[in-house]
């Protein structure tokens, strides 16, 4: 290992990480939604909460909203709110898929009225956009159908870009359109943008302000992922990440959980497409879901897990393994990605964030805060968030 | 071929498929519950609705109940109501999932008392099939873990093979336990129960009344549905089917929608290892989410889609099928499956369902009969069903 | 079922469905190849073969090359004693993964006179496309890695881009490119061609006579491969497919023999967006392994199989369908995809063959014909063809 | 972590791996077959490089055969050469799969010729058991079908039954049998031993001496391997492991190479399960091919993976992991297994190795020796050993 940890330390500083307002709310799954004492109430709790995890990593600069999940009356004072708790409005989010019009589609819809309700809604997340100096509208859609024959594939695909093609339109100059894709869930049969081709396709269609966003979640079982981060930077076309884990389908675990060492795979493709550093197009974001593990510390360990994998894979000494590869040395080449994972970095970590004036292991110092138990204690009574409520 | 259809009909009038009452209430995935008119509010419009496909069809004489969902204070009373409507009640399901104490396990909790509840909670079940005639206790188990070491897979195993010991000596003489296996979901890095050799373990410690329940939406990617039948009846611990169909995960969608050649294959070997007939020990069910098509026809269409997959599977001609097999002749086998697979059943089918008083097509029949207009406006106000309601 | 097999029969006789040399010789897996009587030794003894499918189907009027299993030293000879079989020549296939060089890679290898050689293969492939008249050239490309590390993804892609570049430019103003992609195999970690999106960035930046070929194996578990069918026709970029079918991973079985009604969902898409016909651009080819069958009935099997499923595609009635799907009817949708896909068109296929002077059972007048015996007597010594013989 | 790396050092010198001798032999995929300068000719020179991978680890005292492949005349002489080596004779595993007569099954065949054929082939290996020393035989069955009707499963199930027993019934008193299960490969539609549960009820019928033998390539995408682990230590069936790693099928690579997490995760529930230590029923082996990589560092780099996997996993405080079991506390359970692994044991092992006598470094060590290039110069002329020569 010739890298040495001090040698990557200014490109750790540079991270950061947007927290998702929904996993600060209850989740579940079909089955159940457990609710936790502490749960927020509001998006002002909510950022209260994404607040604590930045204040504990320095990682978590910015908030994703989630519209309706999220609305307010005034998107100005909530951006003044964010900026008071030391944090800012990060991508917002809309939601097509939980009105009764949508059930059978939104941007695609054969019936032209919800198309426009959708896309109006979207126009309503530019707003947002615009009020809370959000740059990022990120459409994850639902849309999909169940059984064969049920939707005509092809028209679905022709109506979903003509609606993204209003929706662009309506983007401004220093705003983007990131299009997630998805390959099952809610629907069982098709899903409108099921893989990166796709979205690729249909973003490349619009224009540069349009861009894809990779969930690594939403891929089916043995999806090479760190491939497709190549390959969506080498064409210019990554526009975000939503990171989790998962060990089945969209199980929306803490990233790194499942299998860290694919999470350090995706990192140094990352790192070796240029999308860490100032003039990088990728916004790097959580999308999780904490069914059965405290919220807030759920939060701090997924940040320090992209920390400490970015770590590892920025150590990575790129030089010998070019050499190992342009050799054919197959063990060697190997062996040297290995030597980079398998460095224990969480000593060198916990002594840096301490030079920052940061706590050395944010998990305890969070647990010995007694955030937890305020919240639980403050926030009794009201209506707890939850995906819809 | 040259089984002819006049050979297999008196097969096909034996055949009978238990609804779940549950696939008449309202379900969805955790991103929406779409409601629909006519929604049953209580178990008896759920058994209306069940009556209603029976009467269609003549093939749905039982009705599955879930406990506590289908909750009453006079079961004998509800057993009185099922007959006068033509049918009976069939398994009752337990619920160990809902209960906020079940947050981490039910009958492998490590809180005795958490087993305790889960334990009496299938006592009572027990109690209710005495009281409603019902034979079968079925089990799916919701236990499981999310992340590497939250749990003790062996100790949970351990307890599981308790509680379930405990189960299994409260039943009566005539009564059944199946326990059933699922591949993954709610749980996302374990699941307690999730392959059949596990179930087929632990039921074969209990003894001859506990079977295993194959739902075919349970299984990891690729798996061959109809092999794990095979050997089940081999083993002579095939106790029920849960029927449904899937693309990509538990889907729930209708039984023969995704992939009719996987369930004529399932029910050749049905047929094949004595599972038809008046002493198999298979009961045959339904477990299903009409998500976004309409409940009753939906239950209709699923039945049907047995009993033409079956008619099918019962015309191989299995002795030619064998010569062939011994042969060698690996076209020429494969061709006589084909054979059955690809024969029209429906004429047949229709002109016999006349000639027993039923309607030759029970779509049809059904849309036409006025009653999902009737409920719709009948059943306005109070609580629609759903899971957990 | 308002279409009528008369209506359709036109586009079924313009069906013509190519046949790979290579599935007439002995194929396997890693573990043994069974070889058989009769198996040819020469490119002219499978032509004879692909011949005598054609002769009895009418639906096989080329055969595809792969070089260098079929290099011959006059090729002009070669398409003249095809045509003297009622044959042509037609998509020629390259081979960069069985000389030595080629271990770590071939047009993305990081050594330039690897590349070079891979490139300069491709031109000779073009040769034979000039002396023989086919029309494409097929890339299939093995390259990849095995081990995390073993190579620079993004060095690969662009490489890869390179090279295809290079050939692209030698290609005649009538002869295309198509580009195959494959999930896996033979390389286990990563493959340079690995999705449909890939191959479609690639063959995009390349120009108009590239496009993408789909083998109907290569996917991930779970893939909608219609939806992909539906979304090259759109974009304009499917070239061609391989056919075949698989339960678990590239099996290269007979096409439709293990999901039929996904063949249909395939075909159903070929025609919802005008891939048959004289102005597609599709191009329809086998790639299959008759491993423990006959090979010639194997590929009888397979044309008729495709057959089969086009006509059921064909008789969808379209226009009920489309009213359906308007009206949110998911039940009445799906049922008339089912009519169709249910409809036994056996009959009225063997009756139309008859019509047009071919045998109304191909099947069974194949076995009948003595061919296999003959070919068995005759062929005997020299080397059996097989993949690198 | 209170658990120290000398409190586990004891265990770590009990670790013992036996190497599969056909994994010095060339191998690849059905497209190639990669030869190397080098590759043993014979059994002795496998053995002999076999031992080299000892003398450098310590980890490798025993060699698995394979019969044909390694078949002499004279077992006692090679049992002696072996220990002249410093290594002995370990699992014979039986090849029913390359004799022209398996074609359509071995050991399930309708033909009572060709199971008694395969029946007295494993009566050769346990007569070559005696006469090496060995105590296992391996039964790995490639029997399985390619399409649906060409066997009958449940026939060729109780066949499969009945051929076993007479198996079994030669075993001697110190001898055992493990029998294999695989998920699909070299059949793609039905595998007679697809999975552990078919595997366990049939060594179960059996009786003490059978077992149940977990190759860590051979499951469906996304199971769980390690709770496999846990269940068949349980019910006390795990016989032995084949180690290797996968990303799609059975890939065949270094074990730890793809998902080092569960490979640390599978050695963790061997310990909880008593799989370790001198009472442990369980042997552990190495199965794969090194396709693109040296052979003998291949396994050297193998061994080392586990070895480094053992510690990580023998470090885990289990005490205050069952604390945090206990107490629900999701992320501090996780957190003390994931501390454990993310320890970088390579400095304390390479330490304890030197204080052994042996290379700090195996790989650079066997790299410095000079016998890669001594093998290589010497072996020449021959037939380079693979499968099936």
């Amino acid at each position: 290992m010739t890298t040495t940890f001090s040698s990557i330390a200014t490109q750790l500083e540079a991270q950061a990480i947007e927290l998702p307002s929904w996993a600060f709310g209850n989740s579940g799954t079909r089955f159940k939604v457990f609710s936790t004492p502490g749960t927020p109430r509001t998006i002002q709790e909510k950022i209260q909460d994404a607040a604590t995890v930045n204040r504990y990593t320095a990682l978590a600069p910015k908030v994703a909203l989630h519209i309706p999940w999220d609305t307010v009356t005034d998107y100005a004072a909530l951006g003044a709110f964010a900026a008071d708790h030391g944090v800012s409005v990060g991508t917002v989010n809309s939601n097509t898929f939980q009105d009764d019009v949508y059930k059978f589609g939104s941007l695609t819809h054969t019936d032209a009225s919800v198309r426009r309700q959708a896309i109006d809604h979207h126009f309503d997340c530019i707003d947002v956009m615009h009020a809370t100096g959000s740059q990022d509208l990120k459409i994850w859609l639902a849309d999909g159908t169940n059984y064969p024959g049920q939707g005509d594939l092809r028209g679905r695909q022709d109506r979903l870009a003509d609606s993204l093609q209003q929706i662009y339109a309506r983007l401004g100059d220093d705003q983007r359109m990131v299009l997630e894709y998805k390959f099952f869930e809610p629907a069982f049969y098709h899903t409108d943008v099921p893989d990166w081709g796709t979205s690729f396709a249909q973003v490349s269609a619009l224009g540069d302000k349009a861009m894809v966003c990779l969930d690594t979640g939403h891929h089916a079982p043995g999806t090479n992922i760190e491939f497709i981060v190549m390959q969506l930077l080498r064409l210019g076309k990554l526009g975000s990440f939503d990171f989790n884990s998962r060990f089945y389908a969209d199980d929306d675990l803490i990233v790194g959980a499942a299998d860290p060492f694919q999470l350090f795979r995706i990192l140094f493709e990352v790192n070796r497409g240029g999308g860490f550093g100032a003039d990088s197009p990728v916004a790097f974001m959580l999308d999780q879901c904490h069914n059965v593990e405290d919220k807030i510390p759920g939060q701090i360990r997924s940040v320090l897990n992209v920390q400490e994998m970015t770590a590892r894979a920025l150590l990575v000494d790129t030089g010998a393994l070019r050499t190992a590869q342009d050799a054919g040395d197959v063990l060697g080449a190997n062996a040297i990605l290995m030597d980079a994972f398998y460095t224990d970095v969480r000593g060198d970590l916990a002594a840096w964030r301490e030079s920052r004036g940061l706590p050395a292991d944010p998990m305890a110092a969070y647990a010995a805060s007694g955030y937890q138990q305020k919240i639980a204690a403050d926030r009794v009574g009201g209506q707890q968030a939850g995906w819809g409520a």
